[in-house]
């Protein structure tokens, strides 16, 4: 019988009720670790399972001594945290893809209609005595019927095709910019630089659900800003840096009738800055919240076995999915 | 020829394109009406469309001087505005129910998805940088995922069948209060009182979508509140007064998990109050906006056209919807 694989674990406190893993693979928790017993088995790990964030401890050192590291299974969907470019070569990296639609999608959709009912900003209104029939009769004619109306969604992947599947519960006519061809029923697929922008000119609503890759950042600057309605409703779940984030602040001052809601914030020092350079948070047409559609999904258990099973795919020698394409990284 | 029917609108102002009724009925538009004029043709009133609240002029003493009066349509779904109890005799009183299923059903999903989702909660709590990890884990762990959750709709007409789809699409199991018996696929409609405290007990999510009628004021009391779940979210669509006010503010200060969120208000000399004698706005787990999912939908124009449709049937001699029962109001 083959000496059983190394598993490290990091991020254990997302995990609840993780499978019997040992008659697999030797299991270590990273957080459990003192920092001479890391040392001492870093050279023999031959599999990972990342549940949240890549972990600080992993720097560009202690990956040059993980020589037989072979396979990565990422606890999120995206695979923007991992330092592709100090892996040993022949690393297998897979995302959580898919893991997300659920509990993200319908956050996604919260967004949407908060953004297109004004519920913010009425319910904030009310509370600040806000009340007066200049602001109520002016914020009245901001309220949006999504019935009848397009759905642009950026990134057709687990959390887009949910995002769909509402949009035609609530009569929206589906729009989708995505690299792969037309796998689900939507009106439309639009591809390439020139394919944004026409799918951004007609959609009333244009949701983000890319992955932040080398070839996603900024995708949306100001001149895809310019292209879309003046009052239309962007929705970012995906990552912040798919924004240009001054074109965006730009184009929202410019623009009141324009709302940007958001979950994911630009990140300074690899963490969720929930602040920024620009006043976002003083905006009326801004709707901000603090990164909790993943974590909330994630406390469910549900991402975490899905990860898990894709890595027993790998331990038992199967193929496993989602894997990653590093050079999109790097 | 018969000579015309006289009409006597009020509420033009919502009105955008009313078709030209001139063929069916001499029109009188009761905004445009001097006190003279108008108390010179109230003797000969046949029928009136009445576009929002009951017009004040018509009280008591005009009313009784109103006895051609044969054919009142509303503009509002609701009918709970109407002077029943002034009305002469055989007077026929048509609603507009369904007219507003698209936008209100639509506003409603907005107000469920921002109370399960926390969304205005995180949103108010980032502008005033309340964001400690406290405040941060304890809300998050307030996210509901709505895929598997119950679904207790109470009132089953136009916007409560709207609801049911909507919820159908995010995975719930839908169950309804109605005193019809099932037209509509739902998994268990729930009949009188003992119904309703079941339908409660089971329901993670309540839509009040009910006509406030002299039977379903107060119908949800302290009894009602406390069989339901302690973290339940009720979302009220339909009238403040379905409710007893002093026993939901008590049952949502003792339980901070509950929330409440409503676009409807409770009444003072007639009108929304959009304030109580009741701390609502102070609470955390309290959601209000100032009564605009109908008005919004107004805008559109598609509710007056659908009430002008059933006034139609019967200045041409058919039978109209809608009709209401008037003993359900005196």
């Amino acid at each position: 019988m083959a000496t059983k694989k190394v598993l490290l674990i990091s991020g254990s406190a997302v995990m609840k009720e993780l499978p019997d893993l040992s008659s697999y693979a030797e299991v270590y928790s990273l957080d459990q670790l003192s920092q001479p017993a890391l040392d001492s088995i870093l050279g023999s790990v031959d599999c990972m399972l990342v549940g949240v964030l890549w972990p600080k401890v992993l720097n560009r050192e202690a990956l040059a001594r993980m020589n037989h590291l072979r396979f990565i299974q990422l606890g999120f969907a995206g695979a923007n945290h991992v330092p592709f470019q100090n892996l040993p070569p022949g690393v297998t990296v897979c995302s959580n893809a898919g893991a997300f639609s659920t509990g993200v999608g319908e956050y996604t959709w919260a967004l949407v209609l908060a953004a297109s009912k004004r519920i913010t900003r009425f319910d904030s209104a009310l509370r600040k005595s806000e009340n007066s029939p200049d602001f109520f009769s002016k914020t009245l004619r901001g309220v949006t019927i999504l019935q009848g109306k397009s759905l642009g969604i950026v990134g057709y992947g687990g959390i887009g095709r949910r995002v769909a599947l509402y949009g035609r519960a609530f009569g929206m006519e589906i729009l989708a910019f995505s690299r792969h061809a037309q796998t689900e029923p939507v009106t439309k697929i639009f591809q390439g630089r020139e394919g944004l922008l026409q799918m951004l000119r007609v959609s009333d609503v244009v949701v983000v659900s890319i992955a932040l890759t080398n070839k996603t950042k900024g995708l949306i600057g100001a001149q895809e800003l310019s292209a879309m309605k003046p009052n239309a409703i962007v929705v970012n779940i995906a990552r912040s840096e798919i924004l240009d984030e001054e074109a965006l602040y730009e184009h929202m001052v410019a623009n009141p009738g324009f709302t940007y809601a958001t979950d994911v914030w630009h990140e300074v020092s690899g963490v969720d800055a929930r602040s920024s350079e620009f006043s976002f948070l003083e905006l009326d047409n801004f709707i901000g919240t603090p990164h909790v559609s993943g974590p909330s999904e994630m406390a469910t258990g549900e991402p975490i076995r899905l990860a898990v099973d894709n890595l027993l795919r790998y331990l038992k020698g199967e193929s496993p999915g989602n894997v990653v394409d590093a050079s999109e990284y790097t």
